[in-house]
């Protein structure tokens, strides 16, 4: 048996495993992507009931840090990484080419007090602001303002733009150790800034959608806060009610 | 034992069932709202096992045709009748009050090639088409074009304009015995006709998000098509990706 599981009145026992497992895949204990023990190991490990670590693992499927495969077992999830952003446009041209990014800036600066609350820091700690533009066959589709608490991501101060990869959150678990597990994006609608406009090559003014995404690690802290523009009229979005 | 279950090739033994249960909730024979019977009488009337009627239920829960409540049993679902469309915006003023309706137009058109294709119907098939407006305190948010067929909505045709429901669903549901269980909607943007404009107090030409839906009945049916536009400065929607 492993460490056992400390008694914490008035949290259920599976939701005690739960956080147990949680810390473990937060440490790193099982890398993204990795399998975890089968739930018959978990149980007499912890020395708990196999129906105590079905409802722990199932409290973490629902969290998405982890994905249950049918069949195959439970495994810590591989965290985003698509051209997700893009899901919110539809652009004309070829659509199998993947987009591509490009950096066009990237600057220490300190939270302001709303950022440094919505990233669990102090107003005034240091983070990366990072200008970036996302492409489809060579045209620039969507305009971004990253901000990232450099606490986390302290490797990044040094990489050159040019080194920035195409896709920011493998780029995010690879060499700064953060799995981005969920992000929400707030959809609204508005017009061009002079600069904006100038990156996406419209005209100052021009109609379009703001996405603003908060992103969460698999220890549910948020880490990033983006702004995204795109072209209003390249704007569609599918939801489903039931 | 109830009929038995016919064999169908190549389909399995709960999809079967499945089938069997949403032909009479279709039928009517469970409404709206209804408990249906449970699990272990389900299994004795099929003359199937209980895990079949476990999958079987499983399946129709996941189309949104029943609704599993914990410890009180398996219900048919009510079916969808809120304010929906106004979740896609965020309207200034006071927000307590519920939304109303106006319908300005109620025809009979024929349908085009396109929309009866959506419809289930035949070109030239007749339908409804409805003009709407729904108004937050008074005050108008969003301009709505109906059309539903009129083979399933005959009862609305001699409807005096006064006399539409502010909310439509339970009012299909109540007059024409239509149960719409699900709806897609896809978001984009455009410019207000001037016809539109007038209706919501906007400018001809101002930046509107235009909704368009089909809505489905409990067989799967499309029984609505809809288009509504809104003032872009109000649009707001939130989505989650894991």
């Amino acid at each position: 048996m492993d460490t056992g599981l400390p008694n914490a009145a008035g949290v259920s026992r599976y939701a005690q495993l739960a956080q147990e497992l949680r810390q473990r895949i937060v440490g790193g204990e099982w890398a993204a992507g990795a399998a975890i023990p089968a739930e018959t190991e978990l149980a007499e490990r912890f020395g708990v009931a196999l129906g105590t670590v079905r409802q722990a693992v199932a409290m973490l499927a629902a969290e998405g840090i982890v994905q249950r495969v049918h069949g195959k077992g439970t495994f810590v999830t591989q965290g985003l990484n698509g051209p997700s952003l893009l899901r919110f446009f539809r652009f004309r041209g070829p659509t199998d080419e993947p987009p591509t990014a490009r950096v066009h800036r990237c600057q220490t600066v300190r939270l302001r007090a709303a950022e440094a609350l919505a990233l669990g820091q102090q107003t005034g700690d240091a983070a990366l602001r990072v200008k970036r533009v996302r492409l489809l066959a060579g045209r620039p589709v969507l305009a971004e303002d990253l901000l990232l608490p450099l606490a986390r991501f302290e490797a990044l101060r040094a990489l050159p733009t040019r080194e920035w990869e195409d896709l920011l959150y493998p780029m995010l678990a690879r060499l700064c150790g953060v799995t981005v597990a969920r992000a929400n994006d707030e959809l609204s609608f508005g017009h061009l800034d002079a600069a904006t406009a100038a990156l996406l090559d419209l005209p100052e003014g021009a109609p379009a959608i703001r996405v603003d995404r908060q992103a969460f690690d698999l220890g549910g802290h948020c880490i990033e806060l983006r702004t995204t523009w795109g072209d209003a009229t390249a704007f569609h979005y599918s939801a489903e009610m039931r």
